[in-house]
């Protein structure tokens, strides 16, 4: 990817496309190449290579000449020299962590875009219409501890003592040990005290990879959100039923948890598709399904089977149709096969807006930058969400990519991250410059 | 169960009923002890732990003043002083292994109902019809390495090189290389030489747990078997579809190999109930599904799904037809829902009929034994079938168990085992004493 093409602005340019392409390039390379898994890259929600991984960011800002601070989340912060103590600002925010066996640019791409944003600017010349941070959180994917963005929640007052208690997947130690462990003001953090000043904060920005495949389908690279997905989730209900032996005990007799969850997992199916037909939105997973390892055998009906469940929509409504009908499902189901559902409790994300005139303003920007605008909804859900949620207007560009996230295979063009993050630059600058 | 109630036949009776139940409950209890796992019992295919538990039998069965030596296959063998060299003789057979968190009678009860003929006749001074050796072998449970009756297989020179190959559960090295680390002769079993004479096996007859529900449901404590059933079964078939992040990836452009498992176990358990409406004999199981514990979370649509499959029945016919079923079943899946079944090579096992000479035989033993004779097909498989295979005239009874087999709550009765101990003697005995 080093075809030249010019930038949709037009800026004095002592940063060229080519010489952009080099530093975010290296950005992303060095990062991934300090982050590396079996396949693809890990980086742990509040782990020592999180905190290794903003240790880079902050060397190389710093390098550049841009001011590097951690807040009290111990998130990385960066602004141009002097906006640091700016009454008030743009936030321009992603996160750093990723999921085991992850791409590089879900949640990276974002902290890159800002970074960029701050680098044009101070190379240019040219001042932000309101001064800038930009802010590389921690702890965004749930894939660590099941409930999702912990360091945007730590900052905006709004974690529970649940979230608190959830277990890590690898060392089964509860996030506020893991927390506390690396600095973190828990006393703080229990009482619901917001660690960032949140009225200090005009705007909200993330830029991130687009998770599903609509802008390559439609061969844009870039595209302003209108709004998040929310969702109900589990990340662990248990069907039990009764282990027996596999040729032995005749049909009648069974209650075979496997076939329980088939059918339960059918009949979701089955519902999707019917309020797909109605026009609703709507996504269904169950991405972890499990007989105990221990103990299953190919010649063993199995006691029982765990398994995820992650519903999503736009429409909270939906959501609590879903709800509904996955509690009525399953007492159907526990019913006629004889076997319980035991179910963890469940979690929860509100469907969130973005802010109307920041979508007006990312699309006029998008404008300024030359691209035809182009709005569409999220289907993965962001950190926006929560800082919309705490009252921040908020507002995100998708870039195109390929492969969807949350796999080894992301494949973001860096061509296409350039123009996403010009219209993040656009946006940053105003339209009265 | 120490309620003393008189034993069916009369014979002088230097072992009276409590004295009975005293050894036979010391050699479960003490074998038990021997091979716990953190539920239950665990006693795995050619281990060590395996060849621990033949040699406390064998310690007992010389201080018992029987005779005792090892076959090439290394399994433990026993018979009355003097009935060794017999040119023919009666074989009382079953296995010690143990699936893992197993129970401790599937396989150890029948090799305990032969040490008891034996202890029974010499303390009497009775003699059996035919000379009886008793065999306590080794690897019978597919647990382990898949395929199954690994031992009889060695014995009757039936073990196939795929078999050979299949790798460890727990440490994935072949079945081969175990077999020859505890010291089988590797080349002749590799040549299909029966490591026992054949020849010399007049009669075989195996002792086992109920492995379903239906003698607890009749309240019997012990039958005859007529027949085995048969079963072709696959430890590993991969369900592939595609990754993708679980809020992102709209419906119409998913590949989700869990929701493609769901529905070909739904398709599969349709049909099931179908065919047995039609009155045929079937069960199917799936006992062992997960996704890949290094790469699946809740948020991601995962890209691969791995399942066993385990379909029984009493008619190879049906067996014909389920196995053309679920070939046509997953080529719709993947059609319908854009996966692809990848199957590993098929186990099979034929079903197998008892010798009708020796199951009228059993059904006289049962009647002179004080028991009303009735007859029952096996739903399990056994070791019986591959003698039976092997041309060996092969009989079988069981015994009332609770809570099935393949589970530490396996629950048979000691009196219900020496009720159905009492048939075995019978029919050693012979009529005409």
């Amino acid at each position: 990817m080093t075809a030249v093409a010019p930038i949709g602005h037009a800026v004095e340019q002592p940063l060229d496309h080519a010489a952009e392409l080099e530093i975010v390039g290296r950005l992303f390379g060095e990062i991934a190449a300090m982050t590396p898994d079996t396949e693809g890259v890990s980086r742990p929600a509040f782990s020592t290579i999180e905190t290794r991984t903003l240790e880079y960011l902050e060397a190389f800002a710093r390098k550049e000449g841009l001011e590097v601070w951690y807040d009290a989340g111990l998130n990385a912060n960066f602004a141009l020299p002097g906006d640091r103590e700016a009454e008030r600002f743009t936030l321009v925010a992603s996160h750093v962590d990723s999921v085991p066996f992850g791409g590089n640019y879900d949640g990276l791409a974002g902290v890159v875009s800002g970074l960029l944003c701050l680098l044009r600017a101070q190379r240019s010349g040219h001042r932000f219409s309101t001064p800038v941070h930009v802010l590389a959180m921690r702890g965004e994917e749930s894939a660590w501890f099941g409930p999702c963005y912990l360091g945007s929640k730590a900052l905006t007052g709004t974690l529970s003592s649940a979230e608190l208690a959830a277990r890590h997947r690898g060392d089964g130690r509860p996030l506020g040990e893991h927390m506390a462990e690396i600095g973190l003001p828990m006393e703080d953090i229990r009482n619901g005290a917001p660690l960032a000043d949140l009225s200090r904060i005009e705007t909200y920005i993330e830029l991130h990879i687009e998770q599903g495949p609509l802008l390559i389908g439609r061969n844009i690279p870039a595209a302003v959100v209108s709004g998040i997905r929310g969702n109900f989730r589990h990340r662990e209900i248990v069907c039990v039923g009764e282990a027996g032996h596999s040729g032995a005990v005749p049909k009648a007799y069974r209650r075979d948890p496997v076939l329980a969850l088939a059918d339960l997992l059918v009949r979701l199916d089955e519902s999707w598709t019917t309020i797909l037909n109605k026009g609703d939105d709507l996504v269904v997973t169950s991405g972890i399904v499990a007989t105990d390892p221990e103990k299953h055998a190919m010649s063993r009906i199995p006691d029982s089977v765990r398994f995820s469940l992650d519903i999503r929509s736009q429409s909270a409504e939906t959501l609590d149709d879903m709800r509904r009908l996955l509690k009525a499902e399953m007492r159907q189901v526990e019913r006629e096969r004889k076997v319980r559902f035991e179910v963890d409790p469940e979690l929860r994300v509100e469907p969130a807006l973005c802010d109307p005139r920041i979508v007006d303003g990312l699309k006029a920007a998008m404008e300024r930058a030359g691209q035809e605008p182009f709005v569409m909804a999220s289907g993965g859900g962001h950190d926006a969400a929560v800082f919309a949620g705490a009252g921040v207007p908020a507002g995100m560009v998708f870039v195109r990519n390929q492969n969807g996230s949350h796999n080894p295979a992301e494949a973001m063009e860096l061509d296409d991250f350039l123009r996403a993050a010009d219209i993040v630059y656009e946006f940053l600058m105003g339209e009265k410059r």
